[in-house]
C-alpha cells in the first residue's frame, strides 16, 4: 500500500502543473444550469470532461441525454472483481451574483495565496476532477483497478437535477453499481478528513403577491393600494414562532429526535465562536433550546433565500410595486415528506397572505441516512486517514444533494459521502475557492481509496 | 380674451409638428437625477432647456450651478407690471426600471394611441414643455406679458431636490417672485380640470441589516445563522398595526384631523371600484375606518419602496444572505416635522431589530397647504375652465414635491399648482405616457392664464 500511495504521490507531483491547467479549462465554463442562457455552455464543458475521461483515464465515454442538461458518463472494467462503484459529481455550478463583490472574475481562475479563485473550484468541478485526474494516474501508472468503476457527472445538480431524477428508470441499467461514492461533501475541519453518509433533503419553492396590475406612484396611490411588500413581509414573519421553529401546522410531522447512538457518532464540528470569528454570526437563528448540531444536523429549517420588490437600486424610488415575491427553501430531515411539507407551507402562505397569492412549488428530495460499515466506507475511511495521518471522521451534512437520495434508493445501493471542501470556501457565495492542498489530499484518497477495494 | 385664445389655437395648429419634434427632443435626453452615470446626460439636458428658454421664447436664460445637477433660469421682462410669476418644473425623470416591462425604449419618445410613450412624458419634461411652448407662442404672437415671468426648471426633483435645497439663500434674489407657478400637478379627471393648492410631505430612509461578513450556504449554516431576509420580514412587519395605522411611537403627533371645509372643498376623486378596474387593486391598505380621501390627502402613510435580500433572479440560489435591505418612504401632512418623524421611525428600528441594523435617512420636505383666493389661482382657475370648459377644481395631492414647500417659504409667496397628469399616466412606472390633447390643454392654461393676470 505504501508502495501505491509513493507511486501516486510521485505521480501528482511531476503533473501538478499539467492538472492544475486543466483543472483550470473545466473552471472556466460558465456552466450556470439555473440559468437558461447557459445552455450552450454546459453542453460544451459536459464534453470537455466526457472527452477528458476518454483520452486521459482510459474510459468509456458519453453523454446521456436528460429532459435538462446531459449526464456524462464513464466506465472502465477493473480486474477480475464483478463490483462497480459508481462514482457521482456535477459539473454545474452556482449563478455568481452579487457580480461586484467578487475580488477576480468568477470564471477565470486565479491563484492567491495558493488557493484557486473561481465559481466552482469546490463546488463541484474542483471535487469530481481530482477523482477523474486520480483515475487518470491509475490509468498511465498502469495500475489494475480491483473493482469496475463508472462515472455519472451530472449538469443539474444546483437547479435540482431535473433530468437525471425524471430519466433515472431508464438510466438505471447503466448506472447500475454496488456501490455509490458522492465526491461533493466537506471534511471535517481543516486538518480532519470525514465522510458522510448523510444529508438532509431539500424542497423549495416560490411565492409572488400581487396587489396591482402595475407599478405605482406611492404619492397619488399611498394610502390606498395595499403594498405587496407590506403584504410579503406581513406573511413571511408568520413562517416563524418567537422560538425560533416554523409556525406552519404539520410542518415537524415524523420528524424524529436523534438517538444517543446518532448524537455521538455525529458530532458538531464546531462551536458558536467559530462561526462568530469565521463569518461574523453575532445572533443564531436556530429554534431555542437545540445545540448547534441539532440544529444543523438533524432539525428542519425553512430559510427566505431571496426577497425582492420594488426599486433596490441607488437612490431612491417612490413606487408602490405591483409584485413582491420570496423564494424559499427547506431543509429536510429523515420522516419528512418533501411533498407534504411543500403542500403544508402552500396552504398554510394562501390561508395568511392578504393579497393575491402565487406558489409555485420546485422539485424537493428527501433526507438520506447511510449506514457506517460498508465496504467502500471503510476502504474511503482508510486512505483517508493515511493521507491525512489523522483518524477520518464519520459525519452528517446539513446540507442536501437531492440526486443522491434518488440514486441510493433507486439502484439499491449504500452511499459514502466524502470530499475536502470547507464552510470557509464560499460555496454559493462570492470568492469561492479551494485550497490546493486539500485538492491533492481529495486525488490521494481517491486512488487510495479505491485500490483499497 | 377670446381673440388671444383663437391666436393661440391657431398659432399651436400651425407649429404642433415642430413642438411635437422639441418635446421629443426632450425626452431623448436619460436625465435620471437619482443614478451618478447620468450625470453628463442631465448637464446636456439643461443647456438644451436653457437654449429653448433663450433661442426660441425671447427669454434670458443660464444654468445656475448647485452641489447637485445644475437649476436653469429664465427670465423675461412682462409690460408695466412690477408682478413677478415664477414657474417651476423639472428637467430630471425617475429610473425606468423594470426595463423589461416598457413596450417600447424609454428613451425613444413613441406615440400610440395619440399618446406619447417616454420617461417623463408626462413627469416633468411634459408638463414643463408645455409651459415653456406657451412662452414661445407668447413671444412669436408679439404679445406683450402682463407680469415678469422666471423660470426655476431643477434636475433633481427625483432625488431630492438637494441643490436647490442646499442653494436657496444663495438663489433667493435670483429667484424673488410674487407667486409661484408649479407645473406638475395632476388634473381633477379626464376632463376637469383642477388647480392644486397643497399637498403631503415626504421622508425617505434606508435600512439595511447584516448577519455575516459574506453570503452564506443555507445547507451548511441553515439552523445556525440567523437569516437577515427572516429579521427584515419579522422587523417592517412590526411597522404597521393589524387595523393599518402606523405603530411607529409618535408617528402621528401633531397630525390634524381636516375641517369640515376642508373635506367638502377637497374631495375625492375617485372611489374604490376606480382604482379596482383601472389598477386591478383588490386589496386596500389605509388605516381602518378612513375614506379613500382621508387615507390620500389628509392622513400620513409608510410604505416600502424597495425590499431586496439575497436571491431573486431566475431558478433558485440556496442562500442566506449577508444583508438584507429596505427602501421606506413617508407621506406626512401638516403638523409632521419630517426629520421628527424619520427620528422615531429610526429609533423604532434599531430597538425591534434582532441583528446589525443601519438607517440612513435621506432628505425629507413637510406638507404644504396654500390658500384658495390668490390673483394666480384665481387667472389659471379662469383659463383652465375656459380651455376645459368644465369649472375647474381645487384639490390637494396626496404625492409630494418636496421642494415646493420650501419655494413658497424661503420666497414668502402663495403656490399654485396645475397640470394635466391622471393617475393612469403610468409615471414612475414602466409605459409613462401623456395624451397630446392633455398636452395642448396645458399649453392653452399656461398661455391664457398669464394673460389673464
Amino acid at each position: 500500500m505504501m508502495g501505491s500511495m509513493d507511486d501516486y504521490r510521485s505521480w501528482y507531483a511531476k503533473h501538478a502543473d499539467e492538472i492544475r491547467d486543466d483543472y483550470f479549462q473545466f473552471l472556466r465554463f460558465r456552466s450556470i444550469s439555473t440559468e437558461p442562457e447557459f445552455k450552450e455552455e454546459l453542453l460544451a464543458c459536459a464534453n470537455w470532461v466526457r472527452d477528458y475521461l476518454k483520452n486521459k483515464c482510459g474510459f468509456s465515454s458519453k453523454l446521456l441525454e436528460t429532459v435538462g442538461h446531459p449526464v456524462v458518463f464513464g466506465e472502465k472494467k477493473g480486474g477480475s472483481s464483478k463490483e462497480t462503484v459508481l462514482i457521482y459529481g456535477h459539473y454545474d455550478v452556482q449563478p455568481v451574483d452579487p457580480l461586484e463583490l467578487w475580488e477576480s472574475d468568477p470564471f477565470v481562475p486565479t491563484i492567491r495565496n495558493e488557493r484557486v479563485y473561481a465559481r466552482g473550484a469546490v463546488d463541484d468541478k474542483g471535487q469530481i476532477f481530482y477523482a477523474m485526474a486520480a483515475m487518470r494516474a491509475a490509468h498511465e501508472l498502469g495500475r489494475t483497478l480491483p473493482v469496475n468503476i463508472k462515472f455519472c457527472i451530472e449538469g443539474e445538480e444546483e437547479a435540482g437535477s431535473i433530468g437525471l431524477e425524471q430519466g433515472i428508470g431508464k438510466l438505471k441499467k447503466e448506472l447500475s453499481a454496488d456501490s455509490l461514492l458522492v465526491v461533493d461533501f466537506n471534511s471535517f475541519d481543516e486538518t480532519t478528513p470525514a465522510i458522510h453518509l448523510g444529508m438532509r433533503g431539500i424542497m423549495t419553492m416560490e411565492v409572488t403577491l400581487t396587489g396591482s396590475n402595475g407599478d405605482l406612484h406611492s404619492g397619488s396611490l399611498g394610502g390606498i393600494a395595499y403594498n405587496p411588500n407590506r403584504a410579503l413581509v406581513e406573511l413571511l414573519a408568520k413562517l416563524y414562532r418567537e422560538d425560533g421553529s416554523v409556525a406552519v401546522d404539520g410542518f415537524y410531522d415524523g420528524v424524529e429526535e436523534p438517538t444517543a447512538d446518532e448524537k455521538s457518532t455525529y458530532v458538531a464540528k464546531y462551536a458558536k465562536d467559530y462561526y462568530q470569528q469565521q463569518f461574523g454570526i453575532d445572533v443564531f437563528g436556530g429554534e431555542k433550546g437545540r445545540s448547534i448540531q441539532e440544529a444543523n444536523l438533524f432539525r428542519p429549517v425553512l430559510e427566505i433565500n431571496g426577497i425582492g420588490g420594488g426599486y433596490s437600486g441607488a437612490g431612491f424610488k417612490t413606487v408602490i410595486p405591483a409584485k413582491a415575491t420570496a423564494k424559499i427553501s427547506c431543509r429536510l430531515v429523515p420522516g419528512q415528506d418533501p411533498k407534504k411539507v411543500a403542500e403544508r407551507i402552500k396552504t398554510f402562505l394562501m390561508r395568511h397572505s392578504k393579497m393575491k397569492t402565487e406558489v409555485h412549488i420546485h422539485s424537493g428530495a428527501p433526507a438520506y441516512r447511510g449506514k457506517a460499515h460498508s465496504k467502500l466506507s471503510q476502504a474511503i475511511q482508510k486512505a483517508a486517514t493515511e493521507v491525512c495521518r489523522k483518524p477520518c471522521r464519520i459525519a452528517l451534512s446539513g446540507a442536501s444533494i437531492p440526486i443522491v437520495s434518488t440514486l441510493a434508493t433507486e439502484l439499491g445501493v449504500e452511499m459514502v459521502g466524502m470530499g475536502y471542501c470547507l464552510a470557509t470556501d464560499q460555496i454559493h457565495a462570492p470568492n469561492e475557492h479551494f485550497d490546493l492542498q486539500r485538492f491533492e489530499k481529495g486525488f490521494m484518497t481517491v486512488a487510495l481509496g479505491i485500490e483499497n477495494l
